[in-house]
């Protein structure tokens, strides 16, 4: 895998309304785009910063992963996405190294980007996100 | 506050020279700098790619921060390193508006930094590093 640059660091929080003011008062960041990702039942709020994106994450529903992510360990960092030429290639090369795939094939994810998930489990507790533009 | 770009993600490792084999053999990075801060406790990896570092951070004792924080909660992101022009004047502005300040005063880093960290609990869950170059 060869990654070219960050795309975005994935932050959950429990509320984006309250999350984006902090994000624009106290950190100066400002908020570009609000999108919806219904199939993984998330409301998303992005951020630029140089080179990298900061991506909130709000749950829609109890059973997003993301509102189990908080319950279990509260708001904050939740993921890194890493950008690279080809995701279902970088999937591949990393799976040939030995690390447990979350997604064998590249989806959509927000902002048009073709995704796929390392698990943490295999990548010394960080959940990682590939990612390249279609 | 007003940050240029993020200058590091700080992640949280169990063994510094398992991480380091991690982040080049599989995430296709190149380690160019291992650093010692006596007085964190912990001995720190960094990769640079696009204008982002990673750092890892290693607990060199069982009283670090870092050894405490992988008890908790397990290896994985710890903190988010934001660059701005004056570290104390951006800690300054982060109180004004309410934020908790883990250091009221600037102290030195690794990589000459000029660091100083805002408390999670009011940054919505993302322990969140100000710095500058010296």
């Amino acid at each position: 895998m060869k990654p070219t640059h960050i795309e975005h660091i994935g932050i959950a929080v429990s509320n984006l309304d309250e999350a984006i003011k902090y994000w624009e008062n106290v950190m100066g960041l400002k908020c570009y785009n609000i999108e919806e990702v219904k199939d993984q039942k998330v409301r998303t709020a992005f951020f630029k910063i140089g080179d990298v994106k900061i991506e909130l994450l709000e749950p829609t529903s109890e059973d997003s992963t993301i509102a189990k992510f908080i319950e279990n360990k509260g708001q904050g960092m939740h993921h890194i996405a890493f950008a690279v030429e080809d995701t279902n290639q970088a999937l591949e090369d990393a799976q040939e190294k030995g690390v447990r795939l979350i997604d064998k094939q590249a989806r959509k994810g927000a902002e048009n980007l073709e995704i796929g998930f390392l698990h943490p489990k295999s990548t010394l507790g960080v959940l990682t996100e590939i990612c390249c533009k279609k």
